[in-house]
């Protein structure tokens, strides 16, 4: 006879008993946000071999994980969510996005067919909505939200390669430029394209793809009997923020019919910006665009989105039909998301997008990117102040990327070699803001990108008057030495 | 001057309030849970178009949102997370995992590279080991979460091409029963692979693969010039939960160096009871296995996971550096997940895992799986006693199928037709069950998967006693006609 096991049925007394303790936790860690450093590694991997251990037979009582995960873990780790978190490309956790999470999870609903679930996925659907009215999409535009850039970057290249290319698609080609997300090349490789088939194609000083090698690429394979097919465009680079000269790119996609995709994870939600829509201008004109709510729109990490001008499209890349599915739309005005995109069963995703924005509308996320962009603005204008500091990079978006470059100094290494110390020597000063750097062609940059919602003027001039700091520590132990 | 907004900024009380408001929801969503139906459909779409809107330019208060989503969205849908969910293949939705996905979200780590938050990533490290214990891999043996098992059966796919075919993979087949998920198909074309290349091989009348035409056909194809590179089995189909016959598979991949894939997302952690490693016997064989915490483990939607003998193959396939990245390691005991896995930038999985794991131990979850498999058998045998019901498929692990099958009717057409009449008929007796079926062959079946932790044996009677009564009433409803 079968044997009841309850005891993971949580009461809901004793759900809402241990909801109340996880809330209590989290309330301390956001008031020390502030004060929190914005990365510490120090004994981080000792502490991370204390989690080191094997599958529990027995149980251990919550407080002592809670205080295990609170006390010893998440401490000694990038502090992606502190304001002063200006490395790669920030977040920030909305609040409100891990609530809608736990609702999602607790009502466990299944989104990925209408069937299922149609309110959750019209939700769903209506963020996908409000995303192409952002970037300028006109009626009948479709997408779905991804785990990620990763994943949403990927569907598009597969979406291009079913729609552009025949069942051997070996002789394909497709255009990025050096200054691509890395994703892209990894895209290209689970798709099965040989690594050769991605040209890479150069870039300006103002590191934007240079268009007429690109035209001049495309027309040499084409000459070849290469079959080019997709080109795919940056809005805001991870390494200094470029936006592409997307009008130009997607005339050149026209003239040779070629796919234009965008990867927009780092810039598209500052289409909500009069200054983004100048700079992306011609975005709504690529047949798909990649997006990260995670990042531009403020959320924890976990959300991606790929919207597309014809979603046909991504459902001849991904439709499958199987007997034991629950009966399936052909309207793609209730649509079946796991019709359009790769994953079958998967979370929510919608929820944590839609409470945030239905709770504060629009106005805030707005404010917030445009704010982000008078920071960034500020930040290069204080360090074009700063005495042999370069702004290699000023501002596209809100990621600049500067360096130390003393008259004397020419020779590359050396210079490298300085900017790594000056950038170790900025983020050990107040330890409240964290910057990273990266090697463009063969120079070592330090960036900034301003991004956090939580991110104001006054984390600013901490990070402005830690790097004043490091520039006089670095530069009198040169003078020393 | 950049004009700060900050209303996006939750104090820490004003967040403790909304979490309080949005635990009383769950709560009382919780206690309705046993007396909701598991599903209800009915003017699902009117309400889903309640949901259809425009982008907000103004806020809505939290009160009227909660209210929205928790009485109008959630109600009309599939009840995935009730107790008499046994549709599909079911979840349930830990409570736990819930709030741990709060503490990832608020704490919004970036567990993909372990620089980032080493312990964070340790503790996703420390659930592959588990889950490597699970299915018996040797020491070494690694993986990574997915967002489900699409795109861990994907990944799957694209390391085993990267590690066993040239750049040109074209002429390389791969196999898998007509039972096998249909992801694997979509994975193979998302992989690049033209349809044909994946070999449907026959299943036994107990719709296990057939092991000899398999191996005919992987001969037939290498005599041919083409390239048999991988087989994909099923530890518990979708349609009736049939277990392939690993040992053998692994056998026919070791003679003729085939990489052995594993799709075990549903049946995979049946290994924790002893049944289950019966029926699952030479799993740990497999080069590679797909597993769905998001089933097995009863997790809410979102947790997939792939592991791998040997994880170098999966880095082979995945790893790509870029200059702006935190510095990765190259020991795989302080992995970098997005260097074995499709993604970069993704939410922080191994903490739903984690904490249900370590606050209860494995044991309930052993004791759990053990109940759904009895479960099971009971209803099976209680099934067989019902006149003229067949139990087309009696359960291999906790799925089941059958159908009516009236001694006078042979007409597979009006059968089909009769079953999905019975199949709707017991759907609306109690309301508190909820079954699906699915087509095998020619035959409509009937199924009924156990796997919700929150179903036990008085939901199996209900289930029963809404089959028995819908019988009746679709054999006087045939003798009237």
């Amino acid at each position: 006879m079968p044997q009841p096991d309850q005891s993971l049925e949580l009461s809901p007394a004793e759900f809402e008993e241990m909801g109340h303790q996880v809330l209590r936790c989290l309330s301390v860690f956001l008031k020390s946000l502030p004060q929190q450093p914005a990365a510490d590694l120090e004994g981080a991997d000792e502490r991370a071999e204390e989690f080191r251990e094997d599958l529990p037979e027995a149980g251990t009582p919550l407080d002592s994980l809670l205080e295990a995960f609170f006390g010893r873990a998440v401490p000694k780790a990038y502090n992606c969510a502190s304001p002063g978190y200006l490395a790669y490309v920030p977040g920030g956790g909305l609040p409100h996005a891990a609530l809608a999470d736990l609702m999602s999870d607790i009502t466990n609903r299944y989104v990925n067919v209408w069937t299922a679930a149609p309110a959750m996925a019209q939700i769903e659907s209506s963020v996908i909505g409000w995303f192409c009215d952002i970037v300028g999409y006109p009626q009948g535009a479709g997408g779905y939200l991804a785990s990620g850039g990763s994943m949403a970057n990927f569907s598009a290249l597969a979406a291009a390669r079913s729609d552009r290319l025949p069942e051997n698609f070996l002789q394909g080609t497709l255009y990025a430029s050096d200054q691509v997300h890395h994703c892209v090349h990894k895209a290209a490789r689970m798709a099965g394209f040989p690594a050769d088939n991605l040209r890479v194609v150069p870039s300006l000083p103002d590191f934007r793809i240079d268009t007429r090698a690109l035209q001049r690429m495309i027309e040499e394979d084409a000459a070849l009997g290469r079959t080019p097919f997709l080109v795919v465009g940056s809005a805001g680079t991870t390494n200094t923020g470029a936006v592409d000269d997307l009008q130009e790119l997607a005339r050149i996609c026209r003239q040779h019919s070629l796919w234009l995709h965008v990867d927009a994870a780092y810039g598209g939600f500052f289409m909500l910006t009069e200054r983004g829509r100048r700079r992306m201008k011609g975005l709504a004109l690529a047949d798909s665009i990649a997006l990260d709510p995670h990042k531009g729109l403020f959320l924890p990490y976990g959300t991606g989105c790929l919207l597309a001008r014809d979603p046909q499209a991504l459902r001849k890349a991904h439709s499958e039909r199987a007997s034991y599915m629950p009966p399936m739309r052909d309207d793609l005005s209730q649509v079946d998301f796991c019709d359009v995109s790769p994953e079958l069963s998967r979370g929510f995703r919608g929820l944590r997008v839609w409470l945030p924005l239905k709770m504060h509308g629009i106005g805030p996320f707005r404010r917030n990117l445009q704010e982000k962009l008078d920071l960034a603005e500020m930040a290069a204008q204080e360090l074009a102040t700063m005495k042999e500091i370069e702004v290699v990079a000023p501002p596209q978006l809100s990621l600049l990327a500067f360096r130390l470059k003393p008259h004397h100094l020419e020779d590359p290494q050396q210079l490298n070699q300085l900017n790594r110390q000056f950038l170790e020597c900025i983020n050990s000063q107040s330890r409240l803001v964290f910057l990273t750097g990266t090697t463009v062609g063969r120079r070592f940059l330090i960036r900034i990108c301003v991004l956090c919602f939580r991110t104001h003027r006054e984390t600013l001039d901490i990070a402005l008057d830690d790097i004043r700091k490091a520039l006089r520590e670095v530069r009198s132990r040169i003078l020393q030495s």
